[in-house]
Order: structure tokens, then C-alpha cells, then sequence
């Protein structure tokens, strides 16, 4: 496998877990929550201030900011949160020109015109049972509100640096239900359609 | 592999080929066109009448077909497209209980409750190429039209049908882009899923 492999994916669904498990059987990097350092250092913020901007759209209030937003304003520059998703997009760009990785969410799919793109899901039910036994100790009510926030803002900004529709299979080369097959069988599938490309 | 397996697909996509391999590998019986002449004796209709309701959504004309569909009205009767909709459902239904099958389209993944259900797709200029080694012999241009065509009806007659989304990933387990991987990749990586659940 000489391409990057790009995982969108679903809160809970085991993306993570499951690019984690690609990376070592390929013998390649790995790369999800590094990327905010790589990426707060390419725009020059310090990781707390680059946290405040990540994965979030520009969200336009009576502010500075938001002054500073109009684009017929003299003192018009680009928002926080889009210099930041640039930021983001170069250190992608970078490493995808390293050679071949594993990169876990951040439009990576959009990002590169060349990689395989995987998307990852599962019902509620069953990612519920899969936070569950992690030992989360979260209450499933509680879990549940989560998964649907952190989806909901997941697919808001995959939508807004995008264009694209989050999930839409046409998006991905393979898509995989992993409440069905578990990590393990999302695993050996996603193996099995890399040897035949 | 106990369970019957469905298979949606876009049009040139090569869902049914990859249906038949499945078929074959699995020994179990596969319905595709088959399914026509078992819905049209299902509702009792002759096989050309049957043909003129099927895969089509209810057109609501200035006819009397109209004034029969108005449900405030003495004479309202199901429109026809809906009464060989749900004699297909039946006929569907009915093959599932005999044992596993393989079923390409009909919405047979939201008829079903316990199926396998996959999705096929593939890039337009994939899928061209792809026609054009069938030999169809159509000018690429009318057979894109085609193809857009049929991926349009289809995807109003399964949201009419079952108010789902066609082709967004969460409906189905196992989400292929045929045009990397081919009809044979397509086929081990679906054997490499299905031995894992």
C-alpha cells in the first residue's frame, strides 16, 4: 500500500481504534490527535490558543471578530478558525508527501485528491456498548447526548470546509458498519480490499 | 452465511455481476428481474401490465387514476404503483422466510429487518468504462445521460418508498466503490466481511 489512507468516521464507532490497528499492520505512521501539534505549530499559536480555533467554523458575532470577518471591511482578515483548518490542510499536504499514513478525521479525504478514503459508523446502540466497555464510566443518557453533539458537529464541518456531504458513501471508497463485524472484521475487510487495489 | 443479502447499487456500478458472484459462492438463489414475474402473479397482474407501475413512483395526473388516489374520496383505491410496491414487498418477504438469498434493488434492505444490506458505487468515468467493456455499443455521452437518469429514479423511488436516504453510508453495512477495487476486489472484500459476522 503506497497511499495515504484517510478515516472519517462516526464518535464511537472505533475509527480510531481501527486506524491504529491498520498503521501497525502496514508499518506506517499514524496520525489523529498529533496532528494539533503539528498544526499549531505550522500557524505559529500556542496549542492552547490553536484548541480555541479547532474544528470549529467561524461562527460571526457582534465582536471584533466579526467586524474584522466582512470582507469590504479595510481591517478584513481571515478567521481564526480558517487560518487554523489551512494550517491544517498544509501539515496534511506535508505528510501526505512523506509518504503513506493513516490520517483520522480533519477533511483529510477532501484534502488530498489521492488518498483511500474510509468512513466508519455504527447505530447508537451499538456504539453505546462499545463506550461502555471501554470503561468510560459515562452514563448511557449522558454518552448518548455526546455521540449526537460531537457527530452533529462533525458533519457541520466537514459540510462547511467541505461542500460535501459527512457519510454520503459516494464520498469514501469503503464504508463499514462496525456494530456488525466489530474492529477485528472491519479490520480484515478494509485488508482484503487494500490487496485487490 | 445465513442471512439474505441485499444489494443497492448506482447503474453501471456492476452490483448485479457482483450479486451473482455472491450467489454462486454462497449457493443460494439470486433475484434480480426475477423478482418481476413473481410480484406481477403476486398482485395478479399480466407481466406488461405489471411493468407499467413497477420501479415508478404514483403520478398524480388530472385523470381519474387522480380522483381515485384522493383519500377523502368514496372511490379512493391504492394508486397501482403502491399495490405492486407492496406485492413486491410481500414477494420479497416471502423468499426471505424460505432461507438466504442474495436481492439486488427494490428497496429490499428496508423491506427486510435482518439483512445484510450493501451498497455499490462507483465514479462516473468508471462506470462509463465499465459499459464500455460490456460492449453495449451506446455513445458515451447518451449512456452518462442513462446512467444519471436511472440513479435519479432510483434514488426518488427509495425515498418515496422508505424515507431514507439512498446511498448514505448508515443504511447499509458495507458501503464499495467498485471502480478502485473492480467486481472481483468488490467480491473478497464482501467474503472477507461476511466471514467476520
Amino acid at each position: 500500500m503506497d497511499k495515504v489512507i484517510t478515516i472519517s468516521r462516526e464518535f464511537g464507532s472505533g475509527g480510531r481504534e481501527l486506524g491504529i490497528k491498520l498503521a501497525k499492520e502496514l508499518k506506517v505512521p499514524f496520525y489523529d490527535k498529533e496532528l494539533i501539534g503539528l498544526s499549531a505549530e505550522e500557524c505559529g499559536l500556542s496549542e492552547e490558543k490553536f484548541l480555541k480555533y479547532f474544528e470549529k467554523i467561524p461562527v460571526l458575532q457582534n465582536t471584533l471578530e466579526n467586524q474584522l470577518y466582512n470582507p469590504f471591511s479595510l481591517f478584513y482578515e481571515i478567521p481564526m478558525s480558517d487560518q487554523v483548518f489551512l494550517a491544517q490542510t498544509r501539515v496534511i499536504k506535508k505528510l501526505a508527501e512523506q509518504g503513506p499514513c493513516i490520517i483520522v478525521g480533519r477533511c483529510a479525504d477532501r484534502v488530498l485528491e489521492d488518498s483511500i478514503n474510509l468512513f466508519i459508523y455504527a447505530k447508537m446502540e451499538d456504539r453505546l456498548k462499545r463506550m461502555n466497555s471501554l470503561n468510560t464510566g459515562t452514563d448511557p443518557e449522558i454518552m448518548e447526548h455526546k455521540i449526537r453533539e460531537v457527530d452533529k458537529k462533525r458533519k457541520e464541518y466537514y459540510q462547511y470546509y467541505t461542500g460535501c456531504e459527512w457519510g454520503k458513501a459516494q464520498n469514501y471508497h469503503l464504508c463499514l458498519d462496525s456494530g456488525l463485524a466489530g474492529i477485528e472484521g472491519c479490520f480484515n475487510t478494509v485488508m482484503a480490499y487494500l490487496k485487490c487495489i
